[in-house]
């Protein structure tokens, strides 16, 4: 921590930004990763794992789609073999996977298949497949899109009719449009397929159902008989998995091939659906909802932690009329950058400090099993899912536009990351489909609270609260906009506002005689508008709160606590700049109903300059705080060291047009400028 | 025109789609094009360029860089050899040019050099340089950007030391960062380049000037002694262009290598700049940026092809309880999707005409050459850059989101567009340092009308009309929203709000000391919302006049004019559109000093779900004017016969990993799952 100029090689002006910031990574680093040990031990796995040669990711940026998948099939047979062998917890096999920092064929195995295959069969089922599963000696895919439909898998079109006689299942694809198409690792690597199909006994349509069915030899690896399998071809992102497609032709498999926890056929083709059999699997989603917050915040830290760094090394304009290199400021201090990249900040830590929370709501209910507390927890992990994706997707891409040209170069790691990100506001639901879920959800919360039906569900306390927060407008005095209730206050009103408007405008409609869904739909616009106030809503409550638990924690005294009151009050400031800069960016519904007055929006401007300014000598500490490796990072711009010049030149070193200095284009140049031996001009 | 099932060959959706529309897409492309025979003309050279095999896009999305840049090298050559036999007028040639679709390496020779040795030379190295540059018998990369600037032009390290004695210029980069880095074509192909360097003549700094030299010889295309050149490696987008850089080990060229036109050196070493030797450079701009708006909106509407027509074909979610695939509805009748892909649809048409006319005040400032009008074009046209590339990007990227799963393919084509756009946002000036140049001119102006000091220049007369426009805000009374006048009004009120607000914010900071320049850099925030501000107006004023003509035109009679008053019509809804979705994104700036009332600000989300539901049926129709070709669009899911699941499942088979059965990866599965021939789960 000096800057006394001893070199350490490290650039002199992030010696200088570490010197002048009060926080502390290595604090926050415990803070973030669960403690001292786990922080530790994270630490170790991801170091062994990034010095495994072949886990090296340098060479991405200069792979096709083609080349990246098969690279990262040799990453996935070492990865899953060095698992076995290593023997680590659950925890530790997310880090470590995190570690290697590419979406293997196995991604979805892993991520849905395992959970399937625990929450949706039978326990002879589950006993039979889970230990092939886990043990990663069957590969499997999840496949339930198909090329004519994703979003409303109630127009899936693959068949499973019942053969009684035979007691098989007859799966087909009776039209181009049914085949399966997006599958991750179906392509080329999957040898089993966990299947949703249209389950017909009888000649009657039950609906949809999931089967477990091998697709591949397993001696060969040739595609079963009856089933034609492939790649889909490049992606904007996610290359290093072979999304595939899959075709069915009359191809039989056992009766028990469906999955029997959630649906059962006997023998004779007795179909039934077992009641309360879809609940654990829909518990597990909040795992999986969980975790996209929790990499949420990862991912935008990531991007972030590269952004500030550069910015903290690029000198680009000269504070007054001088000209020399040591008089020009590090873009960092410009306020437009700040304003970009500060609020990132403040939401990537809301992010963490949320799913967090959302980790521990679920692991209440698995102990708990309360299904009462479900719908919310439920509903708003979707509200999430739509929000959070597209602000961190968007989030990455302004951090890249904020590097200038440098983020334009894959050397800066960025383009990959943001490319790889945007697969996830399209993945498992979009915006437009998952919203609506939310918004029903405000409009039965709203309902039961002027009904006065109990207490509403934890989050939700503002929809029974209408008549205190609707008088509760904006006066002519002024806010203290940082003061925390305040925030919460505003947050809640604005939310409520949402909710009454989303309420009208479906009424209106309904009294006209449209039907309840219908009317939704017309209504979407009010009903995003809802579905995100309730979310920002939901992250600030959570961000708040663990603030002010760490605040708590840190005034108590050292022993209590893993951070100390300045960096507890970094995080305050940080949960103010997230508070005002959600209010700037939406301010036309904060103004809606004036929650907020005209003078206090103006008021919001300055305070977030203020804000800025206040975490600027902080920004490079809480970015260093996550910890990214070098390696993970992959970036010439954002390295620890800040050494960005000489890492951007060793880096296009590598590009192989400059193996020669002419390259195969000769001919072409030759062709418009001829050849003149030492013409001079 | 017949929806009457006889088969063309095209999708029945996108048929019904066209019979229902009321617009005409060749009327609309005739007005688009510039009339009847330029239309015609565009689509033959369109068609011509397509039917030629070189200019194949369709094997792209499997190329990385070093693969993309060798054949874009091929066309390239083969693309100025076809044009010097074709012998095409100037816009003809832009025609052709833009059919390729592809960055060639020749893209800055053409765009940025050859105005470069038009306008900045003397006559005499006019005469010698550019019928070179013109037919391609050299080569030339626009070299500014260093390693370690380019926003900051200032600081740019290069050397051009002037030898008295040798008549001759040293030039030299003294640092790793003084490499030029990213010039396009500079890598492998670029003969000779347009190179910024600060000029020192004895000992004195003279600041940059720009250079013209030789950097490979003519022979053997080897970088010339002194002189290490290479690419610089695999960018987001642009990787059919080798961008490169280049480092001088004092290099020696002739004294006239300096552009005279701008500055001169005498052989004896007296340096001077020439007085209103740039003014001519400075008007080019307002071309470049003219042709930037034009290129932005066929980026959009290309996009938007491909969104809308996807869209109309794509079935997804049944109206009812049905679940026959007849019964499913068209995406595109889903409001979300309306109000995500419609408000772009207005705005690529206010991009149109506003780049027309941006066309036309630059044809009457080459004319007069009157420089009175030249620092309004001028500002505004750097604001508009700054929104429009911005806007363009994210937009874009909206329609992308907006085709589901398909639209992360790169059969979808989309990927690709995007990622070429998303160099606009950076190239040539980011937002952060071009906003404040527009905000400048705003308070220059600003403080001009309050002078009182004749009339403002065109476009900004909002800031000689401080007093009626305050005395305007809202009233108790329901504006007409949909009434062109009324959403002049408020576009220009918001604008004059954000200019006064970003005055008052400025001198609060002027009249405590800071100096004028600080004080504009501390209040980004405000700067940036005026300048947006402002060029929203611009964009409004431009297409409310546009559709104001061509109403009048057509109720005129059919004789005077290209579209009807139903065409004209359609044209008035987008252009309400575009005015109520800018409302709604900046709501919060509406509302500042109640431009616009609570009421009404929930009157707009309303009127926008009105005006998009009555585009619907003409949206089809809307985006087919613009006459994009099937090759041009290189997407599976925008063809114009919709007939986009066939053209998908072809697509994919193209992936070099279908080529076998079993790929590469088979002994990285093995090592899994081992080999177990004839095993059956
Ligand atoms: C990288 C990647 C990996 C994937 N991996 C897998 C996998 O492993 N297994 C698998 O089975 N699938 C997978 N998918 C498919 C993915 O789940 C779907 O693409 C996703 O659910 C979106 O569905 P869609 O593609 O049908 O989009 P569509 O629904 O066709 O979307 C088109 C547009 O219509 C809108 N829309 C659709 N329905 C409605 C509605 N009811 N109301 C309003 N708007 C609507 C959408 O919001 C969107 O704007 C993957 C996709 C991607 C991109
Ligand atoms: C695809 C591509 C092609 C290119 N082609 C060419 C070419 O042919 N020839 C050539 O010479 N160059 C070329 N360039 C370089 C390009 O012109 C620069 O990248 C661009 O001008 C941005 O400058 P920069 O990279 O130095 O960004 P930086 O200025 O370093 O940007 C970093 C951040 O600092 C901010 N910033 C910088 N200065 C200020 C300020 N004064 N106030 C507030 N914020 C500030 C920026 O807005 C940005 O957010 C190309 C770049 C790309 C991406």
């Amino acid at each position: 921590m000096s800057a006394s100029g001893d070199d350490d090689g490290v650039n002199p002006r992030l010696r200088e930004e570490r010197a002048g910031a009060t926080v502390r990574p290595r604090a926050l680093g415990t803070l973030i990763y669960g403690g001292e040990q786990s922080f530790g031990r994270m630490l170790e796995i991801q170091e062994l794992m990034q010095c495994d040669p072949v886990f090296d990711t340098s060479d991405r940026p200069f792979l096709n789609h083609t080349q990246r998948y098969l690279r990262s099939a040799q990453k996935m047979g070492h990865f899953h073999t060095k698992m076995a062998n290593m023997g680590l917890t659950e925890r530790e096999f997310k880090w470590a996977y995190a570690a290697i920092d590419e979406v293997l064929p196995t991604d979805v195995h892993m991520a849905m298949v395992i959970p399937a295959l625990e929450f949706q069969t039978s326990a002879e089922q589950r006993a039979r497949w889970l230990p092939l599963a886990k043990s990663f000696k069957i590969l499997c895919a999840y496949v339930q899109t198909e090329l004519g439909h994703g979003s409303n898998v109630r127009g899936l079109e693959t068949t499973a009719t019942y053969d009684v006689n035979a007691q098989q299942w007859d799966i087909h694809s009776p039209t181009l449009t049914s085949t399966k198409w997006w599958p991750g690792g179906l392509g080329k690597t999957a040898t089993h397929a966990l299947l949703m199909a249209r389950v017909i006994v009888n000649g009657k349509d039950h609906g949809i159902s999931p089967f477990f069915l091998q697709i591949r030899d397993m001696g060969t690896h040739m595609p079963l008989p009856g089933i034609a399998i492939g790649d889909i071809g490049p992606k904007l992102g996610f290359n290093s998995t072979d999304n595939g497609f899959m075709r069915f032709h009359r191809v039989r498999v056992p009766r028990d091939a469906m999955l029997m926890g959630v649906a059962e056929v006997t023998p004779e083709g007795d179909f039934r659906r077992i009641p309360g059999g879809d609940k654990l699997a829909y518990g597990a989603m909040l795992d999986v909802r969980a975790n996209l917050v929790i990499k949420a915040s990862i991912s935008l830290a990531r991007a972030l932690t590269i952004a500030i760094r550069f910015s903290a090394v690029r000198r680009q304009g000269f504070a007054g009329e001088g000209t020399a290199t040591a008089d020009e400021r590090p873009v960092l201090d410009y306020p437009t950058q700040q304003r970009g990249l500060f609020p990132l900040l403040a939401y990537a830590y809301a992010l963490h400090f949320t799913g967090e929370r959302m980790r521990v709501d679920y692991e209440a209910y698995l102990h708990t099993l309360d299904q009462g507390a479900l719908p919310a927890l439920h509903a708003t992990s979707a509200g999430l899912k739509a929000l959070v994706t597209q602000t961190v997707a968007d989030g990455i891409e302004t951090a890249r536009k904020l590097c200038g040209g440098h983020g334009y170069s894959h050397a800066s790691g960025l383009p990959d990351a943001s490319a790889n990100y945007l697969a996830l506001p399209t993945l498992e639901g979009t915006q437009q489909v998952l919203e609506p879920q939310m918004a029903r959800f405000l409009l039965r919360g709203l309902a039961a609270a002027r009904r006065g039906g109990g207490a509403p569900p934890a989050g939700c306390e503002y929809l029974a609260s209408e008549r205190q927060l609707l008088a509760g407008g904006a006066s002519g005095a002024a806010l203290d906009l940082l003061d925390p209730a305040v925030q919460l206050r505003l947050f809640q009103r604005r939310a409520l506002v949402a909710v009454l408007a989303l309420q009208v405008a479906v009424a209106e409609l309904t009294a006209a005689g449209v039907d309840a869904a219908e009317a939704l739909g017309r209504r979407a616009a009010e009903a995003g508008r809802a579905a995100r106030a309730h979310c920002q809503l939901h992250l600030l409550q959570h961000f708040a709160a663990a603030v002010q638990a760490l605040q708590a924690q840190a005034s108590a005294g050292p022993c209590a606590a893993v951070i100390n009151e300045r960096e507890a009050a970094v995080l305050r400031d940080l949960c103010s700049l997230f508070a005002l800069s959600t209010i700037e960016a939406d301010l036309g519904q904060f103004r809606d109903q004036d929650t907020i007055s005209s003078q206090d929006a103006r008021q919001v401007l300055h305070l977030i300059s203020d804000l800025c300014a206040s975490i600027r000598p902080e920004a490079v500490a809480l970015v260093d705080a996550f910890h990214f490796s070098d390696k993970y990072l992959g970036s010439a711009i954002g390295r620890f060291d800040g050494n960005i010049y000489p890492a951007l030149m060793e880096w296009a070193l590598r590009e192989p047009l400059n193996a020669s200095e002419v390259a195969e284009s000769l001919p072409h140049i030759k062709l418009l400028v001829g050849t003149h031996p030492g013409a001079r001009l």
